[in-house]
């Protein structure tokens, strides 16, 4: 079932991603082009103040719009996940979290890119001052987790790292998953 | 907080994919540049047969790794995604389903590419023959919904559109979402 990868061409080389066109031989043995994105690797956050979880909305040039997510951003060269969760939640919302878990590490788009999300849950929040890239503007809610369940279902929340995060938390909350 | 794009600049124009670099105007009148992927859109599929999600395993190159995930696909030019979310059921699993119903529409990675998914709910399954792209190469599953609850938090299913197709039909399912 394995490709076996014979040429890589790099299209562009970002400052964030890289474009590549790879040549690889599929198990019959014919040959077969992929378009993919290599990316730094990213984390999410699930973030509780108390019963509520903390969102952000942010424009999205790639989509043109507006979206509310759960705190997230990519990797730095070398950074670890759970530093980088760290920073991120500070930088975007201000606030420093008491206790971290690791909830799941998820590939966003494994069809064409080799992105690698890591989510954690945040608790415990000490809030200080946000503290946003230059190039950054987001404003932060608090909402419930009806409220967020709801958000959801209505499609105001359509950002898929932050739908996993807001069920996955949501069933492991209510002892509705199968824990391992 | 809405970003005016300045300019485009095209990196690559793939089969499938195209990589652009755009330069954008912020709200405090700075310029800045956005490595972005112009995706085609795509659909997945949560297909129950009685009380079993069928799950397809296949290799991505991308990640380097064979991955369990709901059927999925991209859109054709001009092809509207229940006709995409029928095709491709059919040409990965050889089923036909009965009754479809539209779960939700959400982007993948909104922070780099502008790809939306289509998810549908399938029920009312019919066993047809497979009939795979020439350079795909996957099997076929069923699994009962404890057992796809548990791939998720066993780290098993690690794909984020699969994570979320799960877990909202469970929500769903079981009326433990707010409905919109």
């Amino acid at each position: 079932m394995r490709e076996k990868l014979l040429h890589s061409d790099i299209k562009f080389r970002g400052k964030v991603l890289e474009f590549r066109l790879d040549t690889v031989e599929l198990v019959n043995g014919k040959t077969a082009t992929r378009e993919l994105v290599i990316h730094p690797g990213a984390v999410s956050i699930v973030a509780l103040d108390g019963e509520k979880i903390i969102i952000v909305k942010q424009y999205r040039h790639p989509v043109g719009e507006i979206l509310w997510e759960i705190p997230a951003g990519k990797l730095d060269p070398g950074e670890e996940p759970l530093h980088c969760a760290q920073r991120e939640l500070y930088e975007e919302t201000g606030c420093r979290a008491m206790d971290w878990k690791h909830l799941s590490t998820f590939y966003t788009t494994p069809g064409f890119s080799n992105e690698i999300m890591h989510l954690y849950l945040a608790t415990g929040l000490v809030q200080e001052e946000q503290s946003l890239d230059e190039d950054e503007f987001l404003s932060v809610e608090k909402v419930s987790w009806q409220e967020a369940m709801s958000m959801i279902a209505r499609g105001e929340i359509k950002d898929a790292k932050s739908i996993v995060g807001i069920c996955l938390t949501y069933a492991v909350k209510t002892g509705r998953t199968v824990q391992s």
